[in-house]
């Protein structure tokens, strides 16, 4: 029942479009389906005849464009637009996206999704030669990279910025007479180009943007690409050679959409083959199969069908939960009130389930989920999750920088199931993991970054790697 | 893909609580979790040794409380609270629930699901002998009955306007000294109470809120029933002896939560075997099943199980639409630009696909969702609605009180076939409903309201029977 | 210098206009000019071809209706409005008027300005009756009566009505078919009307408001009258023929504005009247004269005038002041921290002022002033009082209704000088009061209450006569 | 009647205190007293022991800290605050002062009244340099020039930075242990320190502000001055020795509230001795003197008292008007529907009226308030006006930076008064002015800026200059 926030953040999504009368409004529908990716700010910035108009604030999309009025200002042909990750801090709407620059020779709007791992290094480097950064976000560093190249042409100084930063970034750029998209030498983070029927260009985060907006798929952006759209079309320009797909495996196990595609793989269908895999590699006898909505449920279904053991809806999540501040107090709580994750007791009831989840992070949310079935009467509850355990942290942009926070880096598994007081546990295999999704590259691990699961980081971690290093030898026990 | 708001709504959810120290913060909890049943209006109030305290507005519980401060003016040991059905329309504050009445000799809490079918007889006598209405709503009928009675006790007072009151009703009072719920002679809206682990009574429309709030179910509430609960506990009292169950079917179809119990019966399970009963009778060959979400998840995953066909998650519906003012112009509509629910391409290009509904209303949103899966590229759509077609109004507490808005009403399942551009379409029998719900009570159809389908309604229609009757007769073509 | 609200509040404004395109929008412009008269709330309610339209809320008129949309709404030629007083108390939007009653055989709205002596009574009995109330508002009464009246015509119910209410009251009607005005017996509140350019016919409690909308005055509302504008033009109708004058004296004195006439005399020019009385009969030698913003302002240019002692801005009042929540803390007033109203030192100091205000309530106040002034460098402070000493309570409209908050009920001058720390102190006699006002009926004090100086109430007091009676036995010291 | 927004708006106002436990709260009532000088925006920045803090937004200060919360948060014992103007367009939050900039190797915050002349030439050349400016105030273009000066300490770069800024520019910082005030070498613009009883000092913009908090005033900051303020105390520096006063004579005809000194004068007793030498160089015979809400009523005093004419309030501004949004039609202001100002009917009617103004800009202002006298009856309306004619723009700081809007810079007294469709009209003199002011300053002007009424400005206008020579040359008329 009680469920918290989830410790895993993705860190944005972007989206833009270049050639539309309505600009900003396909923009804003386009944001409106990477919500999940971020939800404590949201942004627009339009270009009304080389003029960039914005609108940015705190809160949902629905609540930063609380109706039409902001949006009929943002008057023009093209937009980019961009979801901010939620954080438990108060935040500052300093760092809403995207950026909005105006210089006497021109006009640039930035947003950003990923992590860079030199980004204090950089900042510390340029604040030292005066410049002044108005944000905490490290996405203002490009642009700063940018005014202070030599490089002779726009394209020549931004590709010298790019070299500068490492780590994993999908940058998405509107200048007066150009939309820039970026992708980081690894493709960390999603990226896909679209077209819409009038011939308008559409760059988003995740395929169900481009489904939303009525546009067809056109191609991924690769690793190490510039895409340049504008009045001649567009045209693909390199920034690097040395690429090698690692893409994040967690776009694929919890925070992409069901109905996005990656990489030309449906996410819907990868979680299901997952599922199918898991339920080879740990059967168990049960009644019932259970997935803990809305993310695992179609690993379940796949448990279940590969299993024959029926699926049922055994946990209910009220959809009404997002945006309510207040809270069961602590008495509350031990009297059984809760929000958010109901478990059916009609369904349950002395009934063997398998509970089916995409990941454990610390543990708390499955003890607290396991739990909630026993107490609606479940005989036992055998979880079984749909990835492997996570073990590392990623410095490409998910908000796990810390070791502390994973109950599977200092515990075995048989540790773990104890803790969540579960019947039995059992995680799907890195194997399971790469054959579910099924990714053909020829790089390291078929092209997945599996680094949250055995530490193999596909890059140097620069400003990261002391941290990193203390976090190895730290013990904490969860117990 | 874009998916109206749908055409049924309820009306209306309750929920009280006698003997909880927090008592309006547990009320906060039940009424959240009944959030489904109404979403224009909410409001509680608490009994504050002998004064009853209310706050109530338009919007969502969460926007009605937006914080801890109005909540922590609602001190004292009971509560009573309402969320009130979204209407199209602009509402006003006057017509949210709780109302609050203060007399001289004392005050009373009044919140209601249901309608009755001779409020407007009662209101014109009432006005005709000086009475006079703050509201549109029909419950403040039942207070002023209560009033002009002449009868020596508060429970004399309100049996004799219980009496007088007919068609579908759930009543909640608090008054200084008590809580008290009635139920009408059919029991068209479900009614429970649950016991929590301190000795304080709960009664609230679904046993969900029940769950949630950790209280034990301990009854239902029967038809022609008066519940007291005060500081001598709960007392059990009738109002008429002439009852017959006939609980409204939709209830099980689409309203209620599929975690609660309605009569002892699990919807998500009655859900299933819906969906199971339909694989049978109305099978096809297929690819895949795909259930309308979230209420058809359960039907769907009965007939993939039933029929053996995969389950899979073919569409997607976006978790934060609910309160987006911002819609797609009729151009972007045009071009394809969609929220709310999209296909996944990935699951279904190139597939025969099942889909499966709860209901069709008026057809609009079926075709819609026929095309967003072709436009993703299904091969085929195979339509089949886990309930019989919708033929005829609702005068208990749905609001459908004209034929015209029912396609079924009008049309062939042929016709509506065509209509909806699907391959094939097949309806659950009104016996399968009955099967897949399962009550076994003495009365007709086993207890169900059936109305809806066939026209039997189970008491006179008093004022509606003139309107009734004219549209019998109405003619109305969908195409 | 900080400085509270004022213990006087006045109970109300109304206006309303029949025969205007756009009545709900010259309603706000003449509402808005009577906010000083209310801030808790404020309501318009118009008339759209027979069917009325309403909107109210709390907070000021610029709060009610934030932008154009709420008052678009209100479509129709003719609207009354109403802004309600501020109370400490957190007030509920039941109270905000107009009132709007929907009865199966027609509509009415209704504001009003006074208080009834007889509401509680009244009350009691229609609802032993069967009544049932929905506000806490005296006002409500009205309506009960007039709709259990069995007279034939509703000109006849509302006479009767009118006829059973006793104190002070001006009521403004809107109905499907007119606009209707009446005033109590001794005409406590002022209640004018006027016509615009175009035939409109305006009615408002102050001149003031139809000056801003541009309509000329065309006669006050007296005693006992009951106005019907409808199609036909202007009709008046008496209720009593038993009436006289008892125009209440500090509608001169502190509430009405300036630039209002009451009976035929400008606001300012009376109170400059009183200021000139004033310095003739308490002359004092200083060298300044100072009033205290705003309402002391006319007085004191009077003072100054008659004096020959130069009138100087010693006191500023913050224009900003009127919608701040953040109140210094008391350390920080023991501080010095002040808002509101500040001395100006450049002005007073190492000076002799006259300090005039209008009226002395609790004497806190004043003290607070005094102070001010001294620590700003003032060498002497004379307070000059332009009205009587407040002895009584009023119970017609303005809400004190108790001797204890008034100073002057316990204790003589003298002691009020030294309570507030001035040099000397005197106030305006009961003949000056009259005779600077100069109203000219032939009635009690020439057509003014005096009550609140003297104690002679103009009528019986009612359900209040046993609590002042009560009320004159207590002796409260304010040392 | 209706009466625009003046166009003189003046550019902010800046508080800071140091040394106070509640420093964020009493620097809001000290920005509260210092409203008037701008309303589109307000922000406070405290320092948590070394820690900066801050909130800004668009809106009057009690918008922006609409509750304790956001004030409770910027804990620290020094704080520092910005009221911003008003402008028509909108604004972006961006430009909220004061600015809070963070460095890996420290934090400054900053906020600024006045107007630099070499702005646009100090940015161009910066960013050209790489320089990133987040705002389009000028204000930011001081924190590049010390974070780029190679200068060994803090106060050496700063020392730089303001050698290298041009104009009028009041600056006040919050560092991590001191906070920093300075003022052009012409003192354009007011600056004060004060001192509370708990040894805190206090910097404002006004000295109304040291009143109100309780503060004694201590010195003004004077030309050339950098006043730093830390936990050693108050040290005086100087950036320069080349200075020369030039107040701003608008401050003491119409922007600084009537109890602020400046430079020791106090502006009430200013602006009365400037309307009794206008008496003297301007009379005329008439029954009575009426000032101009709220800024005139001084002068008008005086005026009065010169001439022994009677002083009426003849003209009364609604106090509620400020943040209303809703405006008359122009159809309703054609039909003489009016807000914010009214003429008193029973005060002017039939009378010779002296209507004292501060100043004349575009001129419609007059003539809307000249033709409100006459409709309320006024026989003559003789206009005086308590300064010279604004003839030429302003380059340090009030927003007039065209001639274009300046009626007298083309037209003659006697155009004038006929364009404002007065009796009679006169200006004061210059040397009037200068008298009335009453500096001693060793400066032309005895130390007051008078370029708007001679052009004579006291510096170079810089990026201005060529600007300001077309703008001689344009004739536009105003008929």
């Amino acid at each position: 029942m009680s469920y918290e926030v989830r410790s895993l953040n993705e860190e944005c999504g972007v989206f833009g479009i270049w050639g539309h009368p309505d600009a900003s409004r396909v923009t804003y529908f386009g944001l409106h389906s990477l919500q999940h990716r971020g939800q404590e700010g949201a942004g627009i910035v339009s270009n009304s005849e080389g003029k960039l108009l914005g609108h940015r604030d705190l809160g949902l999309l629905s609540e930063v464009f609380k109706d039409d009025r902001q949006l009929e200002q943002l008057t023009g042909h093209a937009a980019i637009g961009h979801v901010r990750y939620a954080t438990a801090g108060n935040g500052s709407v300093d760092n809403i996206q995207p950026f909005l620059f105006k210089f006497y020779d021109g006009q640039i709007a930035l947003a950003h999704n990923g992590n860079l791992t030199n980004a204090k290094s950089l900042r510390n480097e340029l604040e030292k030669d005066g410049a002044i950064f108005h944000s905490n976000s490290d996405t203002e560093i490009l642009m700063h990279l940018i005014r202070r190249s030599h490089q002779p042409s726009f394209l020549e100084r931004l590709k010298e910025a790019l070299n500068a930063v490492k780590g994993g970034f999908a940058y998405l750029m509107l200048t007066e007479d150009s939309m820039v998209a970026a992708l980081d030498p690894n493709g960390f983070r999603p990226l896909s180009i679209g077209q819409m029927v009038n011939g308008a260009y559409v760059v988003a985060s995740e395929t169900c943007a481009l489904e939303v907006v009525g546009a067809e798929f056109i191609r991924d952006v690769n690793p190490g690409e510039i895409i340049v759209i504008d009045e001649d079309g567009l045209t693909v320009e390199h920034f690097t050679e040395d690429t090698q797909h690692a893409i994040c495996s967690m776009e694929y196990v919890y925070f992409a959409r069901p109905d996005s595609n990656i990489a030309g793989v449906n996410v819907h269908s990868a979680r299901k083959r997952m599922g199918k895999i898991l339920a080879i590699e740990s059967p168990v006898e049960a009644d019932m199969v259970v997935g803990v909505p809305n993310s695992s449920l179609s690993a379940a279904s796949g448990y279940a069908e590969e299993s024959g053991i029926p699926y049922e809806i055994g946990l209910v999540k009220n959809q009404y939960v997002a945006r309510t501040f207040i809270q069961p107090t602590q008495e509350l709580r031990e009297q059984g009130v809760r929000m958010k994750l109901s478990a059916v007791r009609g369904v349950v009831a002395g009934k063997r389930v398998i509970m089916v989840d995409d990941s454990i992070v610390r543990g708390t949310t499955s003890r607290r989920i396991v739990n909630l079935l026993k107490e609606a009467g479940a005989k036992e509850v055998h979880v079984r999750i749909a990835s492997p355990p996570l073990r590392y942290p990623c410095f490409y942009g998910i908000d796990i920088q810390t070791r502390k926070e994973l109950i599977a880096a200092n515990h075995s598994v048989e540790e773990i199931c104890e803790c969540i007081e579960a019947d039995s546990l059992a995680f799907l295999s890195e194997e399971g993991l790469i054959e579910g999704v099924g990714l053909q590259f020829d790089a390291p691990y078929s092209g997945l970054c599996m680094a949250y699961f055995n530490g193999d980081y596909p890059t140097p971690l620069y400003d990261y790697e002391e941290q990193y290093q203390a976090s190895l030898k730290e013990k904490i026990s969860f117990f």
